[in-house]
C-alpha cells in the first residue's frame, strides 16, 4: 500500500479503511511519511471529508500514538469541558471550579487563542505567576488535592495531534469536520476523563457560522466520543455576539470573578450555570439537570467555586490574592470610548470583528508564535436588543499602544448591525445532543 | 502577504492574482516556500481547478524560473508537437522525422513513459546506443544539421516544473487540468519554438476519458499558448483502443519505421499523415491542410521521412542501421498468444488495460524510478470492429520473464468487450480546436 495510493483514493472519495487510516497516522508519526504527503492528504479531507466510521478510525489512531493518563487512582468521577471557541468566552474559568467545588474532579487542559478566538491559558497566564505547564506528576498530585487543574497540552500527550495541528496551521486545513474531530476528542481521551461536555459555538463569531454546521460537528463529537469509551454531550450556544461584556485577557478573568462571586453578566452567568450542570449529570453526582442547577446556585451563593479558584491559582503559583482584588491584575494604561455613529436598536453584531478587534490591540495572536498582552482588551456595553443614543458608548477599548487603535476601531464599528425596532436577543442555548 | 493565506484563498474558491501566483511560483523554487504548502495548494486546485487567467499566470511564472532556448539563428519555423498520452502512441517517431523532411525545424522535446502510457524517449532508447541526453549546444548542432533532435528535459530547462512535477507524482496531484497545461506549455515555450501542436487524446486509454474533458484541457492549452505568444493547435483524437497493432517500446520503434517506409496499420498512417500536415500549416511552410497532406504523402513516398530519421539516430548515437533492417532491434526471448474466449465482435477496447499489461510485461514503469525492458510488448491483432472466431489470436504478449504473463494476461482479456453485431471503429480525429 503506498501513501500516494491513500491520497488518491480520498482524492476521490472513496472511504478509507481502518488499517490505511492507522497505517498513515502510525508512518507519518515515525517520520516515514512526509509532510507534504500529509498535507494534500488533509487538503483532499478538507474538500471530501470523512464518514463517521473514518473519523472514529482517525481518533482511534491518532490516540494510539501516544498514553491515556491515567486517573484511576481518583475514586470521584472526572469531567473536562471543551468549547470549540468564540468570543468573551470565559465559561471554563467559572464552571471548572464550580463543578470541581462540587465534587467533580476536572482535569482542564485547555489551548491557546488564535485569531479572533482567545484561549483559556493565555486568560488564566494573565495573572501574575499562574503557571500552566507541569509535568504528569504535578497534574495528578492537583487533581488529588484540588480537584482542578487548568494545564495545555503535554508534549507526549497524543504525539498524532502534536505534529498535524502545527501542518494544518500553516496549510490551511484546520476547517474540517473529522480533522477537528480527532484533534479533539483524541486529546479529551488521552487525559483520562470519564465523560465530556462540548461547547459547540454557533454564530457570527464562532467557526461554525450555521446551525447545520455547527450540529454536523457536535453530532460527529459526540458519536466519535462515545464509539471511544468517553461520555459526551454537546451544547449548541450562540455566538452571535461576545459573551458577557469582556473580550481580552485579564478583563475576561476579572468578569468570570464576578459570576463566581453571584454576580456579573446574566448571559454569562445563566449559561455557566447550565454547562456545570451538565458537568455534574454527565460525572453522576446529580440525577438530573434541575438537582444539578441546585447545586451550582449554592456552590455560588456560598461562594464555594470562587475558593476553590482561589485554591487553584495558589497550588499553581500564581498570585491568588486577585480573586478578592481583581485591581491586581494587569491593566491597560489607555483607554478609549467608541461612540455611536446613530440613535438606534442593535440589531445584531459580528462577533468576529470583535474578536478581531480585541486581537490587533494586542488581545490575540494572529499566527502560533505571536505574543499577547496580557492587559488590552474591549469591553462591550451594547448588544443586541439594547437601545443605543447617539455618541453613547458602545465599546471601551483598553491599550498600550496607540497606533493600534484605528484598525481596532474600525473592526469594532463594522461589527454592529442596526435598526430601528428592537430586536430579540439571540437564545443563549439552541440544542442539546447526545 | 503569507503562503497559508494563498492556500486558503484557493481552498476557498478565490480567484489568485497574477502577483500571487508568480509570488508562490518564485518562492517556493527558492526553496523559501516548503513543500507541505505547495502539496496542500496543488491539492486545492485539484479541487477547485483554476480560471484561464489564473491558468496562464501559473504557466508564465513557471517558464520564468528558467530560461527560454535561443534558437533564433534558425531561419525555419520551428514546431514541436506534444500528445497527452495514450497506448501504442508512436505518432512522434513518425510526424517529427517527415515534419522536418518537409523543411521544418522539429526540436522534439519529450518524456518517459508512467503508468499505462509510454513515453517517446523510452522508445526511442530501444535503438542500441540511442542518446537523449545532450547540452544545449548539442542539441542547437542537431538542429542546424538535421532540423530535429529528440531529447529529454533539460535540467534547467523551467525549475518550477521539474520540483512541482516530483511532487504532484508523490501527492495524488497530477490529475488537474490546470497543473497539466502549466507543465506542458511552460517546457514548450522554454523550447524556444513558434508553433505547437497539441495531440489531445480522449477515451478508454486517455487521461481525458470523455469529450468533455477533453476539449476543456486542449481549451486550456490551445488559450495559454496563445497567451504566452505561442501558436498553437489542438487535436482532439481517439484512444478507445490502442493505435496501431505495436504497444511496447522496440515494437513500436518497428511500426513507425513501417509506416515511414509507406506501409503500416492504416489508422495509424491516416494520423500520422494529419499531423504531420498540421505541422506544416502551423509553420507557415504550407498554405493548407490539403497542400500539407500532399507534401507529407511525398515525403512518406520518397522515403524523405524515413531517411531523417536514418540521420537523426546516427546523429545520436544510435544504431542507424535498424531503419533498414528492424530484426536488429531488441526482441523479447518468448511471446504467447492470446485466444479469443468467444465467437464475437470486438465492440469496444479498454485501451487503458491493454497499456497496463504492457507495463506488466515490462514495457513500461509504474514508478518514476522503474526501469523498462525494450524488447517487450504486446501486438494487438483485433481492434474494434473486428470479427473474431473462438480460439483465433486477439493479441501476442512478447516477454521475457514467464512469472510476468498471468497478470498481463487477465488484463488483455478483460480489456475486450463483446457483441454479436458489429461495431463502427471511432473515428480517428474528433475536433480540431485552434
Amino acid at each position: 500500500m503506498r501513501i500516494v495510493d491513500l491520497i488518491r483514493k480520498k482524492r476521490d472519495g472513496q472511504e478509507l479503511s481502518c488499517e490505511e487510516i492507522a497505517l498513515l497516522i502510525r508512518r507519518y508519526v515515525a517520520g516515514e511519511v512526509p509532510d507534504y504527503q500529509m498535507a494534500a492528504f488533509l487538503m483532499a479531507v478538507v474538500f471530501r471529508g470523512m464518514t463517521m466510521v473514518e473519523t472514529q478510525s482517525l481518533t482511534r489512531s491518532m490516540l494510539e500514538t501516544g498514553k491515556v493518563v491515567d486517573l484511576s487512582f481518583l475514586p470521584a468521577p472526572k469531567v473536562d469541558k471543551h468549547s470549540t471557541g468564540g468570543v468573551g468566552d470565559k465559561v471554563s474559568l467559572v464552571v471548572a471550579p464550580l463543578a470541581a467545588a462540587a465534587g467533580v474532579v476536572v482535569p482542564m487542559m485547555s489551548g491557546r487563542g488564535l485569531g479572533h478566538t482567545g484561549g483559556t491559558l493565555d486568560k488564566l497566564e494573565s495573572i501574575p505567576g499562574f503557571r500552566v505547564r507541569c509535568t504528569e506528576q504535578e497534574f495528578k498530585r492537583a487533581l488529588e488535592r484540588n480537584g482542578l487543574a487548568f494545564i495545555g497540552q503535554t508534549e507526549d500527550l497524543v504525539p498524532a495531534d502534536q505534529k498535524l495541528y502545527a501542518l494544518r496551521d500553516v496549510t490551511a486545513t484546520v476547517e474540517s469536520i473529522p480533522l477537528i474531530v480527532g484533534s479533539i476528542v483524541s486529546k479529551k481521551v488521552a487525559e483520562g476523563i470519564d465523560a465530556l461536555l462540548l461547547d459547540v459555538k454557533v454564530g457570527t463569531g464562532a467557526f461554525m457560522k450555521t446551525e447545520v454546521l455547527a450540529e454536523s460537528l457536535a453530532r460527529a463529537l459526540v458519536e466519535t466520543s462515545k464509539a471511544l469509551g468517553m461520555k459526551s454531550v454537546a451544547l449548541l450556544t450562540d455566538m452571535n455576539q461576545p459573551l458577557g461584556h469582556a473580550v481580552g485577557n485579564a478583563v475576561e478573568v476579572e468578569e468570570a470573578l464576578r459570576v463566581l462571586g453571584g454576580d456579573g453578566p446574566e448571559d454569562l452567568r445563566l449559561l455557566c450555570v447550565e454547562m456545570a450542570s451538565h458537568m455534574l449529570v454527565l460525572a453522576g453526582t446529580v440525577k438530573d439537570l434541575p438537582e444539578g442547577r441546585g447545586r451550582i446556585t449554592d456552590c455560588l451563593r456560598s461562594g464555594a467555586g470562587l475558593e476553590k479558584l482561589e485554591q487553584v491559582i495558589e497550588f499553581q503559583g500564581g498570585d491568588s490574592a486577585v480573586v478578592r482584588h481583581p485591581d491586581r491584575l494587569p491593566h491597560a494604561r489607555l483607554r478609549q470610548e467608541v461612540a455611536s455613529p446613530q440613535a438606534a436598536f442593535v440589531a445584531g453584531m459580528d462577533a468576529e470583528k470583535i474578536g478581531h478587534a480585541a486581537m490587533l490591540l494586542g488581545a490575540g495572536r494572529d499566527r502560533m508564535e505571536a505574543q499577547v498582552d496580557p492587559s488590552v482588551g474591549i469591553l462591550v456595553h451594547k448588544k443586541v436588543g439594547d437601545r443605543v443614543e447617539r455618541g453613547e458608548p458602545l465599546c471601551t477599548l483598553l491599550y498600550n499602544d496607540p497606533g493600534k487603535v484605528p484598525a481596532s476601531l474600525e473592526q469594532v464599528l463594522g461589527a454592529y448591525h442596526w435598526d430601528h425596532q428592537p430586536a430579540q436577543p439571540p437564545a443563549l442555548i439552541k440544542k442539546i445532543l447526545q
